[in-house]
């Protein structure tokens, strides 16, 4: 009997360690994933999920969010749906439904209201004058608008063997209206079969749905395979052949972890991640793509979380 | 140098037949597949797929539908999307973009009115009624009111040996506002790879995200296993192992096509498709599931064909 929960960014650090013990205690996987992601939902200064994301091209914040179940592949997921405190608690009661489990637009944030979730207006000041400040830079520099997409996506294995996945997001900074990435969809976004294992997603979701990572990290995992070994031929692979096809590739990371409480990690760019299981306490540590389709994983340190805290909290004009 | 186009349903025949021979005359996949989907999103009886399609449960007519390149990877698709004639044309001109090529809801709508493209109120009388009719029955009877979700789902290979896959669909009668099943989800409605093949599906949308058919058609398929050998394996024991997992599976059905022209067929249901290739005429087949995870195909025969014919225009009250 094993548990454990492995999750994308740093954001998802104070979910991940104080669920870990709430899984230790007998918490459900499903209970303890849903309440690790609203932590980050929850909190300001993530400016890429739930209050304080930052917002669409017209200032709307649109999130989108997803739910599944390993032990029987119910799926819940949300996108596009406006002023709902928690997307993740809806996808996960969308995930219970056999039929209309999966909603988008305003007929997701009906239902989100109907049943009762928590409305919010999502958009704080902070991230209103983050969005005006970038807007003015778009059109000084001739930039791209479209810039970071830091999904929050976990993976959860509680000690009755069951595995949950689940993911939360406001998507593509400057996004047009409607835009939906990788996060809420199956095999893309999250995939978990609690008899092998979860994965899920974070980057550039255009790019993301091109591959269906997730599915890909878990179906290996279902070989026997480590799930190191699988994320990094998964993503490295996937990467390479993006290139190839395409000539580039997005930003994509992912993280996993199989039944025995075993993960692995792989990127094509710096990212930060955070996990605990039975054997390792809560930690952050940072990924890197290193030679010959590996990862090199280190511990955040001191230095590196410092400087996170000071760059989310930084004042804005 | 061969060519070919694999489509669920017998709506999709005039299509197949009429873009195949331009598919023998040098026409690109990309076009041959859309304006062979557009026949079908046009036709006002085909009462699952763009006009005349099923309303929603507030009877509006909202459409799910995507576009994925072989060559590239790239996919456009657009979720919940009203007013719009055409949403495989919307979802082909999306696949360009390298940023929002998944739109849904409002958003989706917006893009294609602000491109150009041609709209219309997608309901008509006939399916207004049929809505009306199904609601009373519904009352009258206490019936589930989820009934058909028949999406048209292609996949094509040019001369050029470049394969695109797409599908279009009304989506489940009497669908919640938003809801969205498979058919816009790459990996579950759909996926192709040119130097491999490419899958689509038809069915319960619920549950077909929950296993990732299509890509994993694909993938079997760039194995070396024959298209029949890999749509039976897969459906077959998706199909098993849901009902192991869940209790029960959802109707679905899925047809691929190889880089060879090579097709294969599997369903736990009836289910007609339509497939023409170098070597065979344009055709309309019957499968159904068969003995030991096979699929039994005939060809749809005179009498099939005159019922389908009399139940599709049948008049209504």
């Amino acid at each position: 009997m094993t548990y454990g929960m492995i999750a994308t960014w740093r954001m998802a650090y104070d979910g991940v360690a104080s669920m870990t013990e709430a899984l230790k205690n007998g918490e459900g996987a499903g209970t303890a994933l849903v309440e690790a992601i609203k932590k980050v939902e929850d909190y300001p200064f993530y400016k890429s999920v739930g209050y304080g994301g930052f917002p669409n091209e017209e200032c709307i914040l649109e999130m989108d969010a997803a739910y599944m179940d390993g032990d029987t592949f119910d799926i819940g997921a949300v996108a596009g749906i406006q002023d709902v405190k928690n997307p993740i608690a809806v996808a996960e009661a969308l995930s219970h439904e056999r039929f209309n489990s999966f909603l988008v637009g305003a007929g997701a944030t009906k239902f989100a209201k109907q049943a009762g979730f928590d409305c919010r207006n999502m958009v704080t000041a902070r991230a209103k004058r983050l969005w005006e400040l970038r807007l003015e830079e778009i059109q000084k520099h001739n930039l791209s608008p479209y810039d970071g997409h830091d999904t929050v996506g976990a993976v959860a294995l509680d000690l009755n063997k069951k595995m949950v996945a689940g993911t939360s997001s406001s998507g593509l900074f400057m996004k047009k209206s409607g835009r939906v990435g990788d996060s809420p969809l199956s095999g893309s976004g999250f995939y978990v079969d609690s008899e092998i294992g979860g994965a899920t997603a974070t980057g550039l979701g255009e790019d993301l749905m091109k591959g269906c990572l997730s599915y890909e990290i878990v179906r290996l995992m279902g070989t026997g395979m480590h799930p190191q070994a699988a994320a990094d031929q998964v993503v490295y692979g996937f990467s390479d052949l993006l290139e190839k096809r395409k000539g580039k590739a997005g930003a994509f990371s992912l993280v996993c972890m199989n039944k025995n409480g075993e993960w692995g990690v792989a990127t094509n760019v710096e990212f930060s991640f955070a996990v605990a299981t039975e054997k390792e306490a809560a930690e952050i540590y940072l990924a890197y793509p290193a030679e010959n389709k590996t990862t090199r994983i280190e511990v955040a340190d001191k230095a590196w979380l410092d400087a996170y805290e000071a760059r989310i909290k930084k004042p804005v004009d």
